[in-house]
């Protein structure tokens, strides 16, 4: 999968790519299926809401064969070769479950903010490529982008320890509001939602101010974010655990295109 | 203003009617302006978020001369009038903000399980009458409706005094999960979130399902909720503050459908 210079421009000026029905309900009732075993594992990589609900998976495609094929999937590997011109590695890997009732918020902010702060990579030449598992609704706590934000480099925020139970270096008020009224000039509108059926993909720019809101709804929200980065890009300090920031930066062999539904089809046979 | 034959059919299948551009944007900057004024007074009946943003102000109908006008407008009154086939009162006025980035949740709640259980309100023959101040948008903690949910009558509920400020009769999880599923079947959809311009109006039965998320975008999304009942149907138990359940169970005489151009004009007249 290669972008087109039409979608090339698109990510430039506003941030992002969003793909609909990129993978097949075949592939995502694959995924969707290994998520929720994933989800309700007793393990460290797994981040727990303050209720208790599950909020994050870390690392799955290092214990899942199916979320490692994804990890090594070509349809979320090329567009960010393309980009970068050069190899990518898996900087971070998160199942995001955004649970029906329970899911909470994600607050405002910069990826790279977090991967510059805390893991000392030197550029944003890395970036999120969400898959949705869920159909991704206006009211289950979709996520939001703000267009052309990404063009402000990195903006001063603060780590928020409180909000949720997973620490975030959040922006405030002032500057979220004054980068919608500047996205509401450009680009017509302030936020942008993206929702879209179980197999959509979206790619944004590391330095793209997002948010989401909690899910009230009885609809189950869960996005896996395959956090890629340029290989010369690697980060230079190793402060948060190997499984939340990874530090294998051999440049990924993607697995065939038909790697998913081969090993739906495997798995099938061997239960007949 | 009427409701026609289909409007009717469709609010007893869904137990809602939405009219955008119900109100003009010289009406609705008078009631904005006036909104913003009574938020920030220091009175018993403006409640606050656990932030202490504002998040509700009770009666403003009775110390606002604007809101006083919208509390007899022919264009909320007559519709009510229509439906329950007798002269209306004020039930309940309130003026809900949902502040930007503050704007905390509205669990999943009927109305009327309050008004029965702490107003002693005989049947549930009140409803709300939801006037849009600012444009609610799928992202600014819209109201959310299950569609055909007021067919259920009157569903077991507990009273949640922790999660916000304001103590609410909510429903169970599997309930709502339950009542999304038959409106799925019933009418395409689990939830619908009516978005529109300020000056839209929203009129549900009192039985109706619905809830709020929070807002965590910079535009605020005020709504007036005038809950008006059937004067036959009046409250038989005062367990509540008089200006959170209205005691006057008079008629209400509708005032002219200029009545809030002709106080704006006169308004600024005086101002010249």
């Amino acid at each position: 999968m290669q972008l087109t210079a039409e979608q090339l421009r698109s990510f430039d000026e506003q941030g992002f790519v969003f793909f609909p029905d990129c993978f097949r309900e075949e592939e995502i009732a694959l995924l969707r299926d290994e998520a929720e075993r994933i989800l309700h594992l007793d393990r460290q990589e797994i981040w727990r809401e303050k209720t208790g609900a599950p909020r994050t998976a870390f690392a799955a495609h290092t214990f899942s064969e199916v979320f490692g094929l994804l990890a090594r999937h070509p349809r979320l590997i090329e567009p960010l070769r393309q980009v970068f011109g050069e190899g990518v590695y898996v900087h971070q890997f998160k199942l995001n479950a955004k649970a029906a009732f329970e899911g909470e918020v994600w607050q405002w902010h910069q990826d790279y903010g977090t991967w510059a702060r805390d893991d000392g990579m030197p550029q944003p030449r890395a970036m999120n490529i969400a898959v949705f598992l869920d159909e991704v609704m206006a009211v289950n706590g979709p996520l939001m982008l703000i267009p052309g934000s990404h063009q402000h480099g990195t903006l001063e925020a603060g780590h928020d320890k409180l909000t949720t139970s997973y620490p975030l270096w959040t922006l405030d008020k002032d500057t979220v509001t004054r980068l919608c009224a500047e996205a509401e000039a450009a680009h017509g509108t302030g936020i942008v939602a993206p929702t879209g059926k179980p197999g959509s993909v979206l790619m944004f720019h590391g330095n793209l101010v997002h948010a989401s809101p909690p899910n009230i709804t009885p609809y189950p929200r869960k996005i896996v974010y395959l956090t890629l980065c340029a290989v010369s890009n690697h980060i230079t300090k190793f402060t948060r655990p190997e499984w939340i920031a990874h530090r294998d930066f051999t440049p990924i062999v993607p697995v065939a295109d038909d790697a998913l539904l081969s090993f739906a089809q495997a798995h099938r046979e061997a239960a007949e």
